[in-house]
């Protein structure tokens, strides 16, 4: 039998205080709103950037692109045209520090892989500017922590571009989980891979710093944390790597792990390089939330189990991006002298996670997870 | 773009020779089959054995119901008069052993609690009598081992009643994973759990052996082993019990596990006396299978993803159920003088790695585990 008003209020559980909430955590209906659009100099001009978050800034109320930051001439000619974007607020790596200069600059965003994240976010700093930097925030604890020193140092915000932060289905999803309908999760299964292509920097480990957990997998993991809001405790984790195969001489290939949660939530997570998995799931003792695909740029699907009855969930269409959202959460972060929702702090934890997954998989046994 | 020519060949894969040969691989045409309907008594009273198993004589071949065995005269009364079980073929556990003067009985079937398997099991074969017995096997390796013995030396068949083995869905699944047209597969993802009710032998070590791994884990892990075709090498596992639930004081709540085959596939496995799951997914690297209700009694729904489009996968009604198709196997075996296809072996492999897995959480680290 179908509970019509139990159903009913979990579809729309999030949509009164809930989810608006959770949405806007620190940007109450008093806090400052930026009172000009600030201004962002993209850093590496590849597929992501090109294709995925230049064509967001026409979606933001309070972000616009000034400026482009590339070692390639001819890409930032075609996207300095594309997107008017003046020879002068054109960079390249050594001109880099000179943006210190350019008041239309108000923040860097640091799209580049990921063994330069470390440098260009403290250089962006130097240089007086507010930094978002693609995830994996960088390749080690050290660099996290120096990223964090240098932006706070120079007075500036530091974001990590967690963009499903920002995605309606995903906060819905921890609204859910935390709202009591399906009991105290205990479960949560989490799964993220696809099929690398050859050559490309990813496979590359003085590039990348890893294989799929690094790219992907972070993805498994940061949900657990997300829809738990705990941090866990302790990790065990096994790896398949096929070295035979020309795309995994340096980087893992799968890299499953476990992750046990201070209120004894266990999550059980995979990271592939060689399959397709883009879901999680989160059970508790009365039913469970689902998603698939859970973490893609668009087209989130979510269904609920309700004691045994399985709905599909679908919100009301929401005219801004989560990628526009993330871009204009950072300024308005700054109007209001708060620290952004994913924060540098939030970046370092994953990676703490992340060394201690590769080193229980190297030493084949359970690491402890230490709060820090 | 589906491509029609490869969806219907997944979805009809396994309807020529391969399912057939799955469902009945020892069993060619040339194959002796039972002259007789072999006698089944059955050993224990509980809801599996009454609710489940002998309902489902009446559609069975080769096997029918000739004897009951219980410590409660009330239920010996109550299901031999519904079965029409004479007075002289119901028995006690005290004079069991007298089952060997019965000719009406060809097997006995072991539904007790799981540390009364191997007793009843060695019993019924001293007594001469083939056997079938409930998973898990046993509670321990060397109880297994002393059940293969006492039916090797007794000369008489050992089965384990795992019947997935015989559910239509469930061997479709297998044969779709070797087809190819998923690729390799790589990554196994299986959850079991419900919410197990209070006071009930299941909780009490002593009777249960253990707690969810034993009871419903099992599935899991036993689905990676059909799924695979592979033996796992080595095992990592994460427990999560609330000892102050009273329902968790001697046994345990949750235990995820994950397990590495041979040929570099991983499986991320769930076992939960907390919450329900009952799924497996088998992806490859084009794809994936997918089981949902994967193990129920009944109502087993397949999906299948290939290429990024999901099918759902419906098969021909099989008016044979899948523990109809158990209870027959074995009487099938034994005329043909093979093995069963859910040996005594079987069993013993499940409680190796059984026994792994709960040695890994102990441990907390990697155990590896070498064929026998």
């Amino acid at each position: 039998m179908t509970d019509y008003k139990t159903s009913r209020r979990v579809v729309m559980a999030g949509f009164g205080t809930g989810l608006t909430a959770l949405a806007m955590p620190a940007l109450a209906s008093g806090d400052a709103q930026p009172a000009r659009k600030l201004g962002y100099a993209i850093v590496g001009l590849g597929y992501y950037a090109t294709q995925q978050i230049m064509p967001q800034f026409v979606g933001c109320e309070h972000a616009r692109l000034t400026a482009l930051v590339s070692g390639t001439p001819e890409k930032l000619e075609r996207y300095g045209a594309q997107y008017g974007i003046p020879k002068t607020h054109r960079y390249n790596y050594s001109n880099f520090d000179s943006i210190r200069d350019n008041p239309d600059i108000d923040i860097v965003y640091v799209v580049l892989p990921n063994s330069m994240h470390a440098e260009y976010t403290i250089r962006a700093a130097q240089a007086g500017k507010h930094v978002m930097c693609e995830k994996p925030m960088a390749v080690s604890v050290a660099e996290c922590e120096a990223m964090i020193s240098a932006c706070s140092k120079a007075g500036k915000k530091l974001m990590i571009g967690y963009r499903c932060h920002f995605e309606p289905y995903n906060l819905h999803a921890i609204a859910l989980a935390k709202s009591g309908d399906f009991g105290p999760t205990r479960i949560i299964t989490a799964e993220h891979g696809f099929n690398a292509k050859p050559d490309q920097w990813r496979l590359e480990r003085p590039l990348s710093g890893g294989g799929s957990l690094m790219d992907i997998g972070i993805y498994s993991l940061n949900a657990t944390r997300y829809l738990t809001g705990e941090e866990p405790v302790e990790v065990m984790a096994m790896e398949s790597t096929d070295r035979s195969d020309p795309r995994f001489t340096s980087v893992e290939d799968r890299i499953d792990f476990m992750l046990r949660f201070p209120s004894g939530i266990l999550a059980n997570c995979v990271s592939s390089y060689s399959s397709n998995h883009n879901a999680y799931r989160v059970t508790g003792t009365k039913g469970w939330v689902g998603m698939e695909p859970a973490t893609s740029y668009s087209g989130q699907r979510m269904s609920v189990n309700l004691q045994g009855e399985i709905h599909q969930v679908t919100l009301p269409f929401s005219p801004k991006t989560q990628f526009a959202a993330q871009l204009d959460h950072l300024p308005q972060a700054i109007a209001s002298g708060i620290e952004p929702r994913t924060s540098g702090a939030e970046g370092l934890r994953d990676m703490r996670i992340i060394e201690a997954i590769y080193r229980s998989a190297a030493e084949r046994r359970a690491i402890t997870l230490t709060a820090k």
